[in-house]
Parts: C-alpha cells; sequence; structure tokens
C-alpha cells in the first residue's frame, strides 16, 4: 500500500532552479493519501487535551481544517501580513532573501488554550517559529507542531526542538 | 442557540474604507460554529454523486479541507497565480481595479468527475467563475457551489445562476 510520501510528487527548478519542490497537492488530491494523512497527522496527540487547530498559509489551511473538524475544535488561520481584517499581532521571520510577516487576530486564542499547529513542510521552520511566538504571545500553549514533510536537512526540527516544541513529520526528504 | 450568521464579525472599512468586511474567521474559531457551517454546507448535497472537493484560495481551503475530510474524498486548491508548482492551466478574472489570474493543476481533475466547489464568500462571482471555468475547462462538472456568505446586491449569485450553477449559501448580508 502506498504510503504518505508516496503520494508526493517532486517538482524539480519551483520556485527556482536547483530547489526540488515536494508537491502535496498529489497527496491532498486522492481520498485515500488525504485521509491517511489527516489520520496520521493525528495519531500522537490521541487522547492529548488540545483546544484549538491553527495552521499556517496557505497549505496549512487545507490540513488545519480537516483536523479541526475531525476533532470537532475551532480553527484559527495565522497569515501572511495585511489578510486579516481584525486587530491582529505580527511577527516577523527571516527568509533567505528579506524577511516576512506573519500575523493573526489577538483575539484569536486565550491564555491557557492548547494548540496543535499544522503545516504541509518544514523546512527552515521559520514560519513555524514565528506561529509559535503568536500562540505563546497570546498566552496559549503549543502542544505539538504537525507536518506532513520535514526537510532535515535545513534545520528547521531542530529550530522548533530548540524551543521545546514537540515535532512530529509523517516523512521526510533528505538532501534538499 | 446561535445562527452561523451571529458567529460571523463585521469590520467596517476592511480593507479599504466603506467596505463592510464580514469576517468568518470568528466563525472558524468557534468549535460549534465551524461545525454547523460544514454541515450546513453539505446538506444538500447528501446522497448527491461528489468526487472531488475544490477550495478556492485561501479561506476556501479551510472549508475545502474540512469537507474532503468529512467525505472522505480529494481535495484540489484552486489559487491565485504562481503558487502552484506543476503544469496548470489559468483563468483571468475582473477585479474592481483590473484583472486577476485563477490557476489549478492541469491534471488535479479527470474528465467526467463531479465536483463541489466551496468558498467563504459570494460577491461578484469573479473568482468562483474563473473556479468553474477551470473545472469545466478539465472535462470535470460542478455540481453545486457552496458559500458561507452570500452578498446578494453585489449580484455573484445571479452571476453563476446564469451559468446553470446551483449555488447554495449559508446567510445572506443585505446592503453590502
Amino acid at each position: 500500500m502506498k504510503t504518505v510520501q508516496d503520494y508526493i510528487r517532486t517538482i524539480p527548478d519551483f520556485p527556482h532552479e536547483g530547489i526540488m519542490f515536494r508537491d502535496v497537492t498529489t497527496l491532498f488530491n486522492d481520498p485515500r493519501g488525504f485521509r491517511i494523512a489527516i489520520d496520521q497527522l493525528l495519531h500522537p496527540y490521541a487522547g492529548q487535551p488540545i483546544d484549538k487547530v491553527v495552521g499556517l498559509e496557505a497549505r496549512g489551511f487545507i490540513l488545519g481544517g480537516a483536523i479541526a473538524h475531525q476533532l470537532s475544535l475551532g480553527f484559527v488561520p495565522i497569515r501572511k501580513n495585511g489578510k486579516l481584517p481584525g486587530k491582529t499581532i505580527e511577527q516577523s521571520y527571516t527568509l533567505e532573501y528579506g524577511e516576512a510577516v506573519m500575523e493573526v487576530h489577538d483575539d484569536a486564542l486565550q491564555p491557557g488554550e492548547r494548540v496543535l499547529l499544522v503545516d504541509d513542510l518544514l523546512a527552515t521552520g521559520g514560519t513555524a517559529e514565528a506561529g509559535i511566538k503568536l500562540i505563546e504571545r497570546m498566552g496559549a500553549q503549543v502542544m505539538g507542531c504537525a507536518f506532513v514533510i520535514d526537510l532535515p536537512d535545513i534545520g528547521g526540527r531542530a529550530k522548533l526542538e530548540a524551543l521545546g516544541m514537540d515535532v512530529h513529520a509523517l516523512c521526510q526528504f533528505e538532501g534538499d
């Protein structure tokens, strides 16, 4: 039977030359692929107290929506800046060239709420780290960070674990 | 008991002066709100043959991920141009000022597949129409277009119905 990794397509040279882009749309497109991905993302958290699911724009919305629905929880989007209409808090992070900013509504989480953070890909960990900081600035607690793909050579897992995070990924691509 | 509409927050003057922005993040944030929204979006399609769920970037990803998971179907993202890594087909549409382009992977749907199209908001219907055209250009069939919010005064529903679409929305805000 196909694993989650088997459903992921690799597109060379996207978004620029030399990058092997790991494309999860082929995973999400397949009914069984999408279902086993959601099941496996949730597996380590069975029985753990989780109050809310947070997803990172934009592919984390697809996974986070499904997971929040599966757990009968509310969903919180963390977005690139300028997209959220209400009062927000911002967190900048470093990109390969320059800086970017993630935002969340400042009333999206309550102090003490326990959060599962979800995204498709853990590469540098920059956006995930920004997400964690936003969650913690609201007084909420990250119970776990769940990703479909980990690119361990790029160092994101090490960065998040150094912050004390529990990192869960369904598969790894090495050499990226 | 609160209705879907009761959970939606209105933010005046976003993204620019004079716009009453209908903010679904407060709906998604609430466990009951998110669940009844998904249930009600699916209600008219119970027993109908649907093969795939298509969501429009970006809030349509949250709803579409949940709905695809609920129905045990695959999910297809339709994105703003430049975001999808594989070979795509493009469809331009008119904005208030200028034009924009939506894209989908050209192998995301097979001829004959029956699709539920999902987004949070039906305003002008421009992005939904672009989505419908992309779906139909792949030979797939739109079984329904489901939205949380319809702004009937802006004319999107009439535009989609003129294309022969079945339009389903959970609530309306008039005067927008």
